[in-house]
């Protein structure tokens, strides 16, 4: 598996197959489960985004995910980023490399941290996922995500400082 | 004075020229102070916006402000404001009028909650307000805002819950 930019025109369908299938469950993405395919382009194609692909040996594309500042200007040092994997391959570690990649490059662009806006609650897994990477709850908004079994349920913001070396104590723990 | 819609082809010079004056310091807002004028369409009178002036019994405007939703989507219950008031008028009481009106316009709207994603923690006179108003600080994301003159600052994730009704609770305490 490795992990390559997206080329919006050439990876657009399968891209496409990945997200609607990821929100069509309605109960981890901010994302309407009814999102058209043509809104594609600015949830993850748009210009102030870089989007990245994991693509098996066979050129399959297993997962995706953007990074873009998480803010305007002044506070456009911190990244926000996205990730989304293929619900038919589950369990290949893919969630896994996405973050990696994600955390390297930020370095590398030199941002300062990654926030993440709104972590449902009730996502565990994906909360327990960004925990072992170093990422800490920093605050909890009331009831702020309309889950579509659970109804209002609260989410997290969560931080992860990249000014600190930690490359190591990431693969250590994981 | 009196709050009404702003009518971006009347007001467009006159908010210009707050917005401009208020993100000048650097130390408040996230815009760059540099942002250019034709910038204030995006930035204060898009299409998924509401926004609003406070103008005097001449016609002055005094403030203004835009509420929209936080988030897209399953999030899209909770909004976020961005108040500004000229400086030129400042202490007549524009930043509190603007606010009252926020609240109410916001729950007539259906919001739930208004959250504001990144208050400069050093902005303590806004800090103050917003709390007075029934705004709780419910995250610290560090060094989050490049300020012009000290540098990487923490910013306050500050959230108000709408559903409890507490109205003369803020008339009193204001």
């Amino acid at each position: 598996m490795n992990i390559r930019k997206a080329d919006e025109q050439k990876d657009y369908d399968k891209v496409w197959d990945i997200f609607t299938n990821v929100i069509s469950t309605g109960d981890t993405y901010v994302f309407d489960p009814k999102t058209p395919k043509e809104a594609l382009h600015k949830n993850w194609f748009a210009d102030y985004m870089d989007t990245f692909v994991a693509v098996d040996d066979n050129g399959e594309i297993l997962g995706t995910y953007i990074i873009k500042p998480n803010q305007i200007d002044l506070g456009n040092h911190i990244a926000n980023c996205s990730y989304m994997v293929n619900p038919k391959y589950h369990g290949r570690g893919t969630g896994k490399l996405l973050c990696e990649h994600s955390l390297k490059f930020a370095r590398d662009k030199g941002f300062l941290g990654i926030q993440f806006n709104i972590v449902v609650s009730t996502n565990e897994n994906a909360v327990k996922l960004w925990q072992r990477f170093g990422f800490n709850i920093i605050g909890t908004t009331p009831k702020a995500f309309r889950h579509k079994t659970l109804g209002l349920v609260d989410t997290y913001i969560m931080y992860k400082d990249l000014t600190t070396n930690e490359q190591n104590h990431n693969s250590m723990i994981i």
